[in-house]
């Protein structure tokens, strides 16, 4: 039985927590004994925190978790690595465990070294006031984010067990990187091997359609932690997980940077599971789809040559149509039905849309999410350093 | 001897030209009987008039283009293409020629049928005004205009020949589709055979750094043709042909929907050219470095992040410089040095920037072309079929 329930993290017990947010900069902590996996960005240039938390994850034991934004502290080089290990101990000293057990991640500007100071002054902070209830979930949460403009975080209850997450979106959803991370926590018992298999199963059905995929920022990073005894069967377990996981990824897409809609390609009737998500991938990836959805302008022409450059197999007999509530086909196996019209009122309507592609190729079917381009995308990221 | 000189297409005399342009629609016509060569899109959803000259362009010979501007006749079925082969017909008929070596080309909005009571209407003007002059030849460049703010045409002396071209620009310049035409013209006499070996390799070094490649538009076409018998050593002719295409490569970047600066990458010691491409074409592409450009922000941890998913090989290893007239260092072999506000300073002098990457693995080269990413580009293309 997997069911929503409200809040996130603070549902389950043996977590402790707390964040602070001053301006750009902000500290998290998570307090969480037990078995870890992770996913982290495929990107060539990684952060001195991805590189440390890589160990942790392959050594699979986590004691504590310790986030900062502002600062993505990579391309820094030696000194970076060695602030990132600091950020570590100082979490290992106070809760007196190993610091190869304490994970750590960053978001926030490239190539500038973290201010040290400022952090272990703010951890001090915020270590005194760990705690488990609503409001430390969600300072915690606020202290992750960077341009964010509302937290992300869900809690699904599964058996007698909790699965809950927390995340911060990406600059932008497709094509581009800036960074995503996202830390679900359970009080389900499985071990770390049991976890990382979920988890690659999961991510690639959630986070990898939305953002991660081969472009990921230099800090990417999800993780999942198991901290409880509850016995809960792996398949049911996995569902939980996808979820959480779908439920972020969903959140993330919808608050990309300057977004007013929330887009989700759905092909079918591609030659295999492969061609239909690189054309999801490759229309949800579109600046001028991502445009003229921000316009409220049905121009499906624009779909259709993204989708012939997309590389999958595709010729001019498709159909496509938009749903929110309702639908409109707009093109039936080839002909053009002249919906434009329909097409926009619907669009105009709600800020969520479904562009819904049947290939009429075989029995392939992917999907990505996805948001608009507007104004403000281009406000917020020609302003970004400043 | 190669030298530039002014206006374009009226600098070669056995060729005649017209065009007219009324809002958004446009029509333009270019008698020229000789030999061609052709480059188009590589999208699979190709348009009417594409498959029409690619036809033309496998028998070699070439009497006459007739282009519209408005609609892209593609996606439009059997009809489509019995329109496309009703333009080649109505110049066919006034030179008395066989319609199957007359070029068509299209651009504009997908999925709409042609109308064709306007084009052949429009056509008897035109056709009657035909001429040779520096007027008529800015109407023809005119007439294939879309979204384009300038007229984007040059002309090159290559010995006692001449080489002149006249282009429009694509939507936006990487990483996505939206038409970009190139009409390029000789008196230097060539085979078809001949003009399509150097148009490939000119191609590949000019109009594919900035714009084709594999996210091309429905309609994307390059036309070379030689009507003249005016004899130039073929290598020397590569060269004039290079200036050509590499010049109006520039304007297309350019005049990119609502670009403010031309940005060009230039890359060096990558393991090899493939990889120096790769990492070209990566940062040119990135929104993140796009925006920061359009904001005068020299935010080159962005660039660095690009390198990293960009799937050559790289390192923190990495030189990282600005340039216009002066070169502003930012990274020397993995070092930060700290010349943020003097990179400002540089990017806000100018419309246009040079990123220099040495990433130090080897000896391969290679650069793209592209530009900025501002409001405008997002009104233009909200706002495009309303």
């Amino acid at each position: 039985m997997i069911k929503r329930i409200n809040g996130s993290i603070e549902n389950i017990e043996n977590l402790t927590f707390n964040g602070i947010k001053e301006g750009k900069n902000g500290l998290g902590i998570v307090v969480c004994k037990g078995s870890v996996a992770g996913v982290f960005t495929k990107n060539k240039i990684k952060a001195a925190p991805v590189k440390v938390t890589m160990d942790v994850v392959r050594n699979g034991e986590i004691e504590g978790l310790i986030v900062n934004s502002g600062n993505a502290n990579a391309f820094t080089g030696d000194l970076g690595l060695e602030n990132s290990k600091k950020m570590a101990l100082l979490l290992a000293e106070k809760l007196e465990v190993d610091e190869k057990k304490i994970a750590v991640a960053s978001t926030g500007v490239i190539g500038k070294q973290l201010d040290m100071s400022w952090i272990s002054n703010r951890f001090e902070v915020v270590f005194k006031n760990l705690g488990n209830n609503r409001q430390k979930a969600l300072a915690f949460a606020k202290s992750i984010m960077t341009t964010d403009k509302f937290v992300k975080e869900c809690a699904f209850k599964v058996d007698d067990a909790i699965v809950a997450g927390i995340a911060k979106g990406a600059g932008m959803i497709c094509p581009n990187m800036a960074t995503m991370l996202a830390f679900i926590f359970t009080n389900a018992h499985f071990s770390s091997d049991e976890l990382q298999l979920m988890l690659n199963k999961v991510v690639e059905r959630t986070f990898n359609t939305t953002v991660v995929d081969g472009d990921t920022s230099t800090n990417d990073m999800v993780l999942l932690v198991s901290v409880g005894n509850k016995k809960v069967d792996s398949e049911t377990f996995e569902k939980a997980l996808n979820e959480v996981c779908f439920d972020l990824a969903k959140k993330i897409a919808k608050d990309g940077e300057g977004a007013t809609k929330l887009i989700q390609v759905i092909v079918e009737g591609a030659k295999n599971d492969e061609d239909a998500f690189k054309a999801a991938k490759s229309i949800v990836s579109s600046l001028l789809v991502k445009t003229a959805i921000f316009g409220n302008d049905p121009n499906w022409g624009r779909i259709v040559a993204a989708l012939g450059y997309s590389n999958a197999e595709v010729d001019e007999n498709l159909t496509l149509a938009f749903k929110n509530e309702e639908k409109v086909v707009l093109v039936e196996r080839g002909k053009v039905l002249g919906n434009e019209e329909k097409a926009r009122k619907l669009l105009e309507k709600s800020n969520e849309v479904q562009i819904l592609i049947d290939l009429h190729k075989g029995n392939g079917k992917g999907f990505a999410i996805g948001c608009d381009l507007s104004y403000d995308y281009v406000k917020i990221n020609a302003e970004y350093t400043t």
